[in-house]
């Protein structure tokens, strides 16, 4: 059924539309605040849930390093990513590092010594680890988990204990203490874990999906792709341009990946050469790309 | 203590010599005799076995087509590996297999279906199937493992009920039946078995090496290189050159590289924009190659 509108309705159903656009407004304003003030409590309830997760510890939360470096504290760990770290510490009181034993745990090790022993006071000790597991593989407790560290400046006798005591929390949770130079661990984490988050993120590419006859073995190629796209892409771009042996590592798998290709393009090549390649090869061109051809196989000719 | 030798000593020593070499030549050959007799007593204790575990279900062990084929066999399975299927279906005495269930249980399915389509006698029935199980995988039973099959012609109702009789014994052995065309499966397998193989080929060619530091991703990829290696190059040939799917997974992967290494480089070019690159980002060059830089580094720089 058909309405003729009025002029008259026309300017009212306008005064109304108008009425209801700012209805609509004000009401995701008041949504917005409501978002704020909800995100803002969230914020809240997680700080303080941290305050009574360190009180429990025997520890003291804060977000204000001025706070933090006036508790006098012996070890100064930096949890940073790969690409913060530098960020992080341009912005850091220095300075008031100079004497205490200052850590990193990034997944790249010779970066950080080197930016730390750079921009550290002279009298700060260096520890630089790599504790090689996360909230997944670590779940379960440390037990025989591998955490790799070097030594790269412990000047006195005092750092020197704090250092033991230190290491002496990870050893004693269950962790295999691992002590290597960071150069001899970014060459090993190229070929490892830089190696296998790339292979995940190659199989990504391909949207890899579950078949109903997947494997055992590609069961578990799903698994890599869904472990190593699970981290993110900022970290895995850190394993490449932040350990100088990882270009290499990219290369080898370039490489490997043309000799497979050569290996079995020769052995096309050869193939061909004895049963007359696909057109003989299916008879039948059971799938649409393949030409039919009534001439039997070559291989079955007698 | 030298001692020279007369002329005398020296035709004895000869002679003595020329003996030494004839009866070392002669114990050689008697060596090379037990080995023969060794091997042969080898493949007839093998044989013999065979007959007895073939006894021990209730069947009969030959090496003879003709007798096999004298005892009227209802089903006619080719265990043959995927090179070899167009030989041995040459050789055979097709004729014979008038009326009976053919089966084969290759890697890869269209080929064989196009080939025992055209090669098999009108009146022989035609199953193809793949056991996705091996004797690793199936050590322990085949309890879920998928048997994949499709009936490519069932003439009659006695092949019918032949076939499906055939069937039973992998259903009632736990096995998951999967009915699927040729085709359909060589577009999964292409895309999960050969992508699995060529995966672990590739990686194979990086010689990975068990390290200090392995990660659980990385084990898994030790293991996957270890599995798919352990199967043999011709297989892994045949699942690429019979498959007619396999080429474009080929091509998808190398993209799928491509373009993982173009959004790292991507990545690196945005970051030397940020902190110039190797040389301020390594400060201190700790590893050889990375040239030395006396200067600050660009992101630490406020």
């Amino acid at each position: 059924m058909e309405r003729q509108a009025s002029s008259t309705e026309c300017w009212h159903d306008d005064v109304e539309a108008a009425n209801a656009e700012l209805r609509a407004a004000e009401a995701e304003l008041e949504r917005a605040k409501q978002r704020i003030l909800a995100a803002e409590r969230a914020v809240g309830v997680a700080r303080r849930l941290k305050i009574l997760i360190a009180a429990a510890i025997g520890a003291y939360y804060t977000r204000d390093i001025n706070v933090a470096l006036e508790n006098d504290p012996h070890v100064v760990i930096f949890c940073t990513s790969v690409l913060s770290t530098a960020k992080v510490l341009e912005k850091f009181p220095k300075e008031a590092l100079a004497g205490r034993l200052v850590v990193d745990v990034l997944s790249v090790k010779e970066y950080p010594k080197s930016l730390l022993l750079e921009e550290m006071p002279s009298s700060a000790d260096i520890l630089c680890t790599h504790p090689m597991f996360g909230p997944q593989s670590g779940k379960d407790g440390w037990q025989n988990l591998p955490f790799v560290y070097e030594k790269v400046r412990i000047s006195s006798p005092r750092g020197a204990v704090i250092c033991t005591e230190f290491l002496r929390i990870w050893s004693d949770a269950g962790c295999r203490m691992v002590e290597m130079t960071c150069e001899e661990h970014d060459r090993h984490a190229a070929a490892t874990q830089f190696i296998t988050h790339t292979t995940g993120r190659l199989l990504a590419e391909l949207a890899p999906e579950t078949t109903p006859i997947n494997t055992k073995g590609y069961e578990s190629l799903l698994q890599l792709v869904s472990n190593t796209t699970g981290d993110s892409f900022d970290l895995y771009c850190g394993l490449f341009y932040y350990n100088s042996f990882s270009k290499a590592q990219l290369e080898k798998l370039e490489d490997g990946l043309k000799r497979v290709k050569e290996s079995l393009f020769a052995f096309e090549a050869e193939q061909i050469k004895e049963d007359g390649g696909p057109q003989a090869k299916w008879v039948l061109s059971p799938s649409g790309s393949k030409p039919a051809c009534s001439g039997k196989a070559g291989v079955s000719q007698s």
